[in-house]
């Protein structure tokens, strides 16, 4: 990929996506595919004004050793230098960029019961640290491509031909690849504004979702808790864009009002393994029943990682026509394929979508009806025939989506 | 390079380097040239019976923007949590592995002056924690080629045949290339002990140095400070190689004894820019004078960190028909080059070269003459017509060196 291009994929998300202030410093989580942009990245941050940029390379065949040799004690330990740097993350509230390119499938093999204790074991340890950063610092993540990720997505190319074609998808569909990506961005955040204004002025309080695959559900809203897309605001005031590219407008339901059956319309990769083919039965807003072709047992313990996991955090709603939808390529990676279909999130939920979040603590969210979990996983649900309907607080109905496409 | 041998090296590295003892923990510094062999490190680490392995990535491009855009300020201060990890290594001793590959001229064109003043700041920080650890953990420097470095030491060959060639020279004169690398690490380290056992015999005072190239400095020596070799051993009794390759008979000189001129025979490369054709003049012990043709400012620098940084911490011996110097190789890397030929090192000593230190205390090495400081640098001296006398307690002289080889 040309380096003008990249090097504007990168001024993108240091001052689109994290919006980097003025002697701000910033976190860099990557792995090693991609060191050349990381360090683009590292550059524009810099440039935006970050007095301190720290990256944490990862590499997730490491990751794959230290999950097949360390015990669990040892997985789930943190030591006192490890909580102080959350500390320090609470204090500094620096901004957080994720840049991902892991192989979707790139920890199949691995014991997932003992990945999952070991996270269960260690969350609770820093809960206090994440509930206390919630909503006052920015984050992005953006994606570029790995080798074994582009050849799952291209498996007809060779490697190099699968990155170059990775990269290609990615900036197109991230709005970066054409035009100005800033200016791009400037529109498109306009666009998402004006679409969940209208949806905000409705004053849903549920969404009924039906598809001939079989989905018929229908997920409670919370009084006061808004749709949004697109950039968002710190409690502090600094305007990000939280997922580079983003094509949904969502909401975060009420916790524990969710009733009927979902179907999956594309793999869901979870802690480094696909799960496909699968539904979820929900019953008073929790998933009771699921089942899948592939890694089903994942699943099951995905929805029993805590009392949060198995209730809804998240609805989105993207048209089936979206435009990362029509390239026409399943990414295998969330980021992507969840802005390419209406999808839900167990797990969760987004505080920031409550009118007056800024003066309540993350308890009188949590009371509202906010769902609180360790997890936070987006599953896609859309199909060219999915209908959406809302009820309002007067109980009136209005159509939503209509075979897979906004209704109004 | 085929990837048994690459195997056989990772393994030379876990179990004869560091010499990882069941339930250790072990942490990994490497640029991100070779994530496939840091990646065998951490696999045979785990092998070796390591109960954690960390890898701290880091990118000398990185590295770079960091010195460019930080301030002072920024760049020489240490968070609580930085502190709290050092403290936590004091407590667990990991084993540490340091893979280098960094281009030697990588970060030309900074201010050093700026890099210095950050490191003469920071330093005192992390003292209490360096001189509480100081032989109490086993450790390894050995290193993989970066594409940067291959091409300055290959010019003439494409980047990936320079990297091709690299790896068979670090392969080579690490004798990790035929044969069973752990094998021939046994046979060298009795070699050298051999080697060391005699000159430990001789009780010398001091070393005087002579060449045609104007090189005439005599060095002291510590009553009691021994010749060491190879393999050395930790405080705890674990035996390890901190220096894959490593060909040299080192002691520490008594910091304040030398007098004289020394010319250096190679390039050196000090925080990321090289050093080239330069003298250092001794009064007292301490380097009064110095020319360079190439960063010579840099030199000056280097030797004003601290009050220990303009005075000896090793004299090492390597015959110039070293198999490291036959290759024929300037590696503009010390770890090579410094087993290429005699040496000299600026800064710190090696306090466990003295009998007994298992019960001294950093205070009373340094009392007895090791030197103190924040550097460490080699610098290379050896030619091939070096000769070098010895002094012993009694007065009597002892050919050590003619002709840049073994006089014994």
């Amino acid at each position: 990929m040309k380096t003008e291009i990249l090097r504007k994929y990168a001024e993108l998300i240091a001052r689109c996506g994290l919006n980097v202030q003025e002697g701000q410093e910033v976190m860099i989580t990557a792995d090693l595919d991609q060191p050349e942009f990381v360090t683009m990245c590292v550059e524009e941050c810099y440039r935006a004004g970050a007095k301190k940029v720290i990256v944490d390379w990862v590499h997730q065949k490491v990751t794959k050793l230290h999950y097949e040799n360390q015990s669990l004690e040892t997985l789930s330990h943190l030591e006192k230098w490890q909580l102080e740097r959350w500390q320090w993350q609470t204090e500094q509230l620096p901004c957080k960029l994720f840049i991902e390119s892991d192989d979707p499938d790139g920890l199949a093999g691995i014991d997932q019961e003992k990945v999952s204790n070991a996270r269960q074991k260690w969350f609770p340890l820093i809960k206090p640290y994440r509930d206390k950063m919630e909503n006052r610092y920015s984050w992005c993540i953006a994606a570029v491509p790995g080798k074994a990720w582009a050849k799952k997505v291209f498996p007809e190319l060779s490697e190099e031909s699968a990155v170059e074609a990775l990269w290609d998808a990615i900036l197109k569909t991230s709005r970066a690849l054409e035009g100005e990506p800033l200016e791009n961005w400037k529109e498109h955040n306009a666009d998402l504004k004006r679409r969940y204004d209208y949806l905000n002025a409705l004053k849903l309080r549920s969404l009924h979702y039906e598809s001939a695959n079989g989905t018929n559900l229908t997920v409670g809203l919370i009084d006061g808790c808004n749709f949004l897309g697109g950039g968002e605001t710190t409690m502090g005031g600094q305007f990000f864009n939280p997922n580079i590219p983003s094509e949904e407008i969502f909401t975060t339901p009420r916790a524990g009002e969710a009733e009927g059956i979902v179907y999956a319309t594309k793999p869901l990769s979870y802690q480094g393994q696909l799960i496909e083919n699968f539904w979820i039965r929900f019953e008073d807003g929790r998933a009771v029943e699921v089942g899948a072709e592939k890694n089903e047992a994942l699943l099951r313990k995905m929805i029993s990682m805590d009392d949060g996991a198995a209730k809804l955090g998240e609805c989105a709603l993207i048209p089936y026509d979206s435009p990362i939808n029509n390239t026409g390529i399943l990414f295998f990676n969330t980021l992507f394929d969840e802005n390419a279909s209406c999808h839900l999130a167990l797990g969760h939920g987004f505080s920031n979508l409550l009118e007056g979040f800024e003066n309540l603590t993350m308890e009188e969210c949590y009371a509202r009806g906010i769902n609180d979990s360790m997890i936070h996983v987006d599953f896609m649900i859309g199909s060219s025939d999915l209908n959406i309907t809302g009820t309002t607080s007067t109980g009136a109905t209005v159509p939503i989506f209509r075979n897979g496409a906004w209704a109004f």
